[in-house]
């Protein structure tokens, strides 16, 4: 019996993996544009960090968190998300008293959420996202929107929707849930037991049920854009303000709601709009979470951010055919024909590699036939062939492949002789 | 009560990412070199995976796993290292039949094991690793252990160890193991109950015992390099020849054993040799591992392979005073003083980071001075301060801070004027 990768999870292999770290390598170059710095948390934390932030009634601590006592007995839990760690270790390492507020941080790395499998969905998936911490600036949640968006422009994304709701402060959604809990009240027995136990204790929930998502009453619930107290909604304003000044469109959706409990005032989305891009639309959620860090044992600093699903963004990139596969050539392959020609190749193909030269030889004892295929299949720009003859002369016989012009070079002057060759290659290519 | 980071586990911070950042850059820019690929594969693993090929008796299965159960009752483990993931992907995506041999792939991401909190070790590390899987060409030996190499010289390190020996093959090992059950036997009281159990089942295993390192028995045991047969020494010897032709000096440590059960011929540790680098020396660490592929279900595919630390990476590169900590600048703060200022400035900031200039701002409402301050702090090279009489005339007070100079810049030509500059800036720095 053979073992295979564990159910939910994939591997990605080499043919693939050039095409994650063009778009990671993009993201990176975003951050710096916008001045976000790289944090890194481990990748399993204390339990009750997700059920204190995240939230003991939805759905990720409810159902689908890996959960697991440690050698110590300690209750872990593999990060469903990325928000409540980056908040954690702000608190942990006093970053409230960093001189430059707010503290501007992003995240990349891999999530684990145990969900029933479907086209899309990982059990480990890999998020990128960023945290602003310590500014309640309607212009922060603008630029951090704004940052979400740059990133799926420059990789190509055309067929982009944003959508943006408020989901008020605490005073709105007090009155807002008052409001919810008269409403599904009187037929609450008509909905799911996951329904009926949000009822009292976080209503907002329900709305975002996917069990209940047809029942008639889901359609008249009260919305939360009426409750909204004068201060939200002038901030919301705010928000939508500075994302028209950035020339940023964006949709109105009152029943975003996000599947987070932490989240208040601006909440947002961003949908693919591409045709073919299958059932679940969402790239990237976010939204402020003034109050999180207090809940979390710090000041009271207001916070915002977002996570998207790397994922999800290569198969966007996909579904508008923009091409990001792996180009990579190879500049030398290098062929020693007999014993004492090997050990030159193993040589040469050292150096050319310490002098940033990307080289490639055979360790099959292949025929110098089977050896060409391999250089042609790699894109090699040129091959180094080294027999008996060459090395009685100190030479290799260098060969540009797409002309197939040869030259006997010394071993002395190879390494000057390849780079100028290629420099050569290259500004006729870019032609 | 605040939550902190979970035992043994560590935060890294803003101030600290770029560090590792340009580590990782480095490393991916090897293996570009040297043609090996990313694989990346999960988290976590079926337990199984790890006691098949890291082997039932060893420390890190039998003391160091973090095991548990999912919620369809699968045991799976977080893994301890990446050797038994990449050879079970090479299995299961069928990698034997690529056109391409040998299999070259790389891998860089967290490891779990649970040990013993001291310094330098953390339960959750990073681990870089290669793994070239379908030749037995003691010349690709060679090349892993350049690779590695070339990975530490090109992060600056100088005081370098490398320390080499053969296990050799299976009939080798079983004449060693049945000279060490005769050596240890007679006394096998004196030892730990973990040796105890390793006398039968993995003899070699006790040689590598912590706790019993000291017992007399283990200087006179009998050596492992009495016992190789012919093939296997003649393997050897071409390993140190190519070493030798690529001028990388080595030694030859016969009680070099690893950790890990598979393991066999070629077996090497790099070790940090600089001063006040603490206890703990081994930078990498790898070997060959015919038969584990085997074992895991594929083909007789013979390999090889190492891993590294990267946090010992960048501990040894403090150890020799390099310096790799963050350099970034900023390029422009922008400054809007009142609030219509204020929409220009933020429209500008996202004008600029959209063309590739950084650019920050304020999202406090702070005075002029403190943002100043905070210009200096991001090392800015430029301020751009709009106040109402600019916004009257449409431009923008452009300062270099360097030099002081400042000149009202039309918005319209702003970003041609910041990049030319920013361009005269960087030749001035260069000269």
């Amino acid at each position: 019996m053979d073992i295979k990768v564990p159910r939910g999870t994939q591997d990605i292999l080499p043919s693939e993996t050039g095409k994650w770290q063009a778009v990671e390598e993009l993201i990176r170059e975003q951050c710096r544009m916008y001045q976000y710095k790289e944090i890194r948390t481990p990748v399993f934390e204390h339990t009750e960090l997700f059920t204190r932030s995240v939230g003991d009634t939805t759905d990720i601590v409810q159902k689908e968190m890996y959960t697991f006592q440690d050698r110590g007995n300690r209750s872990l839990t593999l990060r469903p998300e990325g928000t409540a760690s980056a908040v954690r270790a702000f608190v942990e390492h006093k970053m409230f008293g960093y001189p430059d507020q707010p503290v501007k941080l992003y995240y990349m790395g891999p999530m684990f959420r145990y969900e029933r499998q479907q086209a899309g969905r990982y059990r480990q998936f890999v998020q990128f996202g960023i945290e602003a911490i310590g500014s309640a600036d309607p212009a922060i949640d603008a630029e951090v929107i704004s940052l979400a968006m740059s990133v799926y422009q420059n990789a190509g994304l055309k067929k982009l929707k944003l959508v943006i709701n408020s989901l008020g402060d605490k005073e709105s959604r007090v009155s807002h849930k008052t409001a919810l809990v008269s409403h599904f009240e009187p037929h609450i027995e008509e909905f799911c037991s996951d329904c009926q136990n949000r009822l009292q204790k976080n209503p907002l929930r329900i709305l975002d049920c996917k069990v209940d998502r047809n029942h008639p009453l889901m359609e008249t619930a009260p919305s939360l854009a009426d409750f909204l107290n004068e201060e939200s909604a002038a901030y919301f304003e705010k928000v939508k303000e500075y994302l028209t000044i950035l020339n940023i469109p964006f949709e109105v959706d009152p029943n975003l709601v996000r599947g987070l409990d932490y989240y208040n005032h601006t909440a947002f989305e961003i949908m693919s709009a591409a045709e073919g891009f299958g059932a679940i639309t969402t790239l990237a959620g976010g939204g402020r979470y003034n109050g999180l860090v207090e809940e979390l044992g710090g000041p009271d600093a207001p916070g915002i951010g977002f996570a998207m699903s790397i994922e999800r963004l290569l198969l966007a990139i996909e579904a508008e055919n923009n091409d990001w596969s792996d180009k990579s050539t190879l500049d030398v392959y290098v062929i020693g024909l007999g014993e004492a020609a090997k050990k030159k190749a193993v040589e040469l193909t050292y150096q050319l590699r310490q002098q940033k030269i990307t080289a490639e030889m055979d360790y099959l004892d292949r025929k110098m036939k089977t050896q060409m295929k391999s250089a042609d299949r790699l894109k090699a720009k040129f091959v180094l062939v080294i027999g008996d003859d060459e090395l009685e002369k100190e030479s290799a016989m260098l060969k540009e492949l797409a002309t197939g012009t040869q030259n006997l070079v010394p071993f002395s002057s190879l390494i000057d002789q390849i780079k100028t060759s290629s420099t050569q290659l290259e500004a006729e290519e870019n032609e």
